[in-house]
């Protein structure tokens, strides 16, 4: 199970394949109108919402502006038989990402530029973490995102011919080739980068041209450009 | 004054122009070789410093896991004279941008893609804010980075022939047309994006092809993507 927080986020469940559990709703969802309105729409999808006051409410949430409502959900169980294969594929790979406001906004922006499944290797951050949820707004209510160890995808990969190409500051520019149909794109942990195993797997390293005096971007921030470079075009 | 916390960020601002006004350090920095040998630099570069026992250090620090070193210095007086203006430019402009995480993010990657500075608009969070030094990661040590008001602003892009181009949702596609030498960027408040005023004075709105089911970027990210494919080629 995984927990929820706030109207949007609970809106977005609703709409998504994802089974609700319960929910637990605090004084404040009742008094704006959107509230009001998810709770009923709750209600109408027998959906349990169980009604607290605030000091109840303020200690089972995990935030410090709680909009009054949570929500208990079933973590969808997603493997790499649920990808839909076709002729081209863009997946993306997490090694080691341990920040979950990172590994929210990654999966926000694999999610958007239409990434078929965003993969987590050993070491990443467990994504249905309640922060993890709450940074990616959403986006992995509906986006394939599932861990696996590097094993099981060097298999995957290998089965359906899907190139592997890695995120690394000694790369070449990402620009100077084109990539294949089906491309898997590696990004390694915030201080530390690649793991050796996955870096040894890896077809070929990518770089983003960056002035001398910095050493490096954001991870969430180098994965959107390089996720955007190498879309499908 | 400014605090910047932790021994990397403080070797930036040795390297740096920045006025350093005094350091305090904990049993942890003397510690550690690296924690050390700044210590020795900064006293033969004449810094106070001033050696507290742990408890004392942690009353003083932000984060939870301070590594023993904090610095207090000058905020530099940055304007928009300084700014070196050649046939071409680069300008990145925050319109309300609010979460010091996202500021940090956004100034370490303008820094890292040669952008000449980046221009805070009334409502942006304060740029030398701890958490956003924090998050910069010593970046805006080196980058221009100052507040304006957008009078002032619009003042400085006529005087000087800078297009102002808009990041908005409903803008056209970023690659349907080529960027001007002199181009300014402005990206907007995380959940409301543009003021009604900056959207007027934009001559172009421009956006990042998302898939339907997500409604926008993660603000640092999409600045991110926006400043690669409109930078100098």
């Amino acid at each position: 199970l995984f927990v929820a927080e706030g109207i949007r986020t609970i809106e977005e469940l609703l709409r998504s394949p994802i089974v609700l559990k319960g929910v637990l709703a605090g004084p404040r969802a009742r008094e704006t109108t959107r509230g009001a309105e998810l709770l009923h729409a709750l209600t109408e999808r027998l959906v349990e919402v169980i009604h607290l006051d605030e000091a109840e409410f303020a200690s089972a949430a995990e935030t410090d502006s709680p909009q009054g409502v949570l929500a208990i959900a079933e973590v969808p169980q997603r493997r790499f038989d649920s990808i839909a294969m076709g002729p081209s594929c863009r997946l993306l790979i997490l090694d080691a990402i341990q920040d979950p406001g990172n590994v929210g906004t990654i999966l926000r922006t694999a999610a958007a530029m239409g990434t078929e499944a965003t993969i987590a290797l050993p070491g990443t951050v467990d994504l249905w973490n309640a922060k993890v949820v709450r940074s990616a707004m959403g986006a992995h209510f509906h986006h394939l995102a599932f861990p696996s160890t590097l094993d099981e995808l060097d298999a995957f990969l290998s089965r359906h011919g899907v190139a592997l190409w890695a995120a690394d500051a000694k790369g070449e520019p990402v620009e100077s080739a084109e990539p294949p149909a089906r491309l898997a794109l590696v990004v390694g942990n915030e201080g530390g980068g690649l793991e050796p195993v996955t870096r040894a797997r890896a077809e070929r390293m990518v770089a983003l041209p960056l002035e001398p005096t910095i050493d490096s971007l954001n991870v969430a921030v180098a994965a959107g450009i390089l996720l955007y470079v190498l879309r499908r075009k």
